[in-house]
């Protein structure tokens, strides 16, 4: 297998791609990496960490000079830019030079790469970004978590679609139910853009389970939840900003007296197996659904452990090929849709 | 001060809206109360408290016969269930007899009722629910958390100078500032909506702070933030359930072991004091600001404490009287729109 790791992207770039990059290829010995970026910083950075000879032969590099800043358009991006870290990474797939990328950079710009230059799988018109979020009962796939800002209803079912396949073929669920984001559990709740996707995910070759509230995300699981780009995005930040505010706001009011912290220490397993399960480097990166490619979304601030689950994701994403399944899908709903 | 209660509102109707009445009557000796509901059971109840002559002088009785249920549409409840205790608890206000309503019940028939029976203020097309967040460094207004699930580009100008006044006059914020609910924090960056939005609230009468993302929401305060009601509403219940979720989670894993339950046992005022702090209850009712008259929504699930506070926010509401100024402030900025 090969992959193309855009080696500039993140707040931690090059150090914590390179040095997540190290630990996957410790751990896996199934692919080959090519690392995208600033060849010079980039190989510095490698020789930083003691490879063996036969781990060296396993990496590749690609020299880039630009990188997209988070505060540039995603789209004007790929124009303007061609030499960019983000963008040289998915011509690397457009070439057949490697068989995914995986990316801690600029969403927008991965985006708008990936549209531009791989464009989207047959019967879908808009990518949608699949996050894996961890509850106390259940793991959950969030699609879309910012990718299309404003979609179509149609849009929306192409997720329940692929978010199905995703959580079936390389999450292992079986009939996993999708709900869509809504205020209200009844067919009737919702905006106007919601009851219309209600109505296409009820004809859709998937297991819709109606509506999920935002009560319902964290106690009643559904395994894909599904809404537009905006809302989605808003949910995932939202989430992780109230979760570390509950953790630090615990943290200081456990060492507020000498008494507490003697507790904290003597609960300390408590907080460090919800740690765990909530500690998002483990999911690791996000594909994004309905390029013709593979491509690894990971976290703006990924640790060297986010890193290497991301390139994980990469590795089983290339082992379960959902793309070919995606495109049958939707095919023979569009055909059975025409039937009717 | 005349507060009309319904009493059939909620999820514990009629028994925590009168305990949490009990409760008011005795802590507060400005107001008095009319209950409206089943008057035989809503009598009961009364009963079952032991009051003073005094305080049951300043108790009435509204009888009606009907309940809006959660499954009901809203604005057809209006029309269908016209002696229902939220319809009639608007009628009181409209009929001058009362100042303030506050109900535990279906949201989308209080907003309903209100917009039909008192009519929005001048300037201002839709009402928006404004409901008080708490976290570890701050308190903010989220407006609106779903009182309109459409709203245009005007009306989340209304929200942020209502929200602005609230703020300022009710909650006593010194030049409170208002942020945009989007997810990116540049002018660019946000969906159509959000971006028409930025440009009104760019030239409203507010201290405005531009974009809020979900990740600023609970680590970089502003004291106001709105959005539409559908995602103000997706953001409220996310953010409940999500605290609730930590909390249980982490409550099951601390009763795992003895020791962990020893740890937790010395470290309980730590949790004790989020728990206060987080507590919605404390926060009582939101106030539906936009319609001319002042209704407040308590939650659905109030306990006596929150419905308590509730007729609190009334009282507060009915002293403050923020609809005067909300009206001059929206004529002073079209004013300063046309001249322009």
């Amino acid at each position: 297998m090969k992959i193309a790791l855009d080696a500039m992207g993140g707040d931690f770039a090059p150090k914590n791609p390179i040095a997540g990059a190290v630990e996957a290829l410790a751990t896996y010995n199934d692919f080959s990496l090519t690392l995208v970026g600033d060849e010079p910083r980039v190989r510095a950075e490698v020789s930083k960490h003691s490879l063996s000879q036969e781990t060296l032969s396993r990496i590749g590099f690609v020299h880039t000079t630009q990188v997209v800043e988070m505060n540039e358009s995603g789209i004007q991006s790929v124009r303007r830019k061609k030499d960019s870290s983000i963008s040289r990474s998915v011509d690397l797939i457009k070439k057949g030079e490697a068989e995914a990328v995986v990316s801690a950079g600029h969403t927008g710009a991965l985006v708008a790469a990936s549209i531009i230059k791989l464009r989207t799988l047959p019967g879908i018109d808009r990518p949608g970004l699949a996050v894996l979020m961890p509850t106390k009962t259940h793991v959950f796939l969030l699609i879309d978590a910012g990718a299309t800002i404003d979609p179509d209803p149609e849009q929306i079912l192409g997720y329940a679609v692929m978010g199905s396949i995703y959580s079936r073929e390389v999450l292992g669920s079986i009939k996993p139910r999708v709900g869509l984001l809504s205020i209200g559990s009844e067919a009737s709740k919702g905006n106007e853009f919601t009851k219309e996707c209600f109505k296409l995910l009820s004809e859709a070759p998937i297991n819709f389970a109606g509506n999920t509230e935002g009560h319902d995300l964290f106690s009643n699981p559904v395994e894909i939840v599904v809404c537009d780009g905006f809302v989605g995005n808003i949910v995932l930040k939202t989430s992780e900003s109230l979760a570390k505010s509950i953790f630090g706001w615990l943290k200081s009011e456990l060492h507020a007296t000498p008494v507490r912290k003697l507790g904290a220490f003597l609960a300390r397993e408590a907080f460090d197996s919800i740690k765990r399960r909530t500690n998002t480097d483990e999911y690791g990166g996000s594909p994004l659904l309905g390029v013709n490619g593979i491509c690894i979304k990971a976290h703006g601030n990924s640790s060297p452990l986010a890193m290497k689950n991301a390139i994980r994701v990469a590795r089983e994403s290339i082992r379960h090929q959902i793309n070919p399944i995606i495109i049958a899908e939707m095919k023979r709903h569009r055909e059975s849709l025409a039937k009717n």
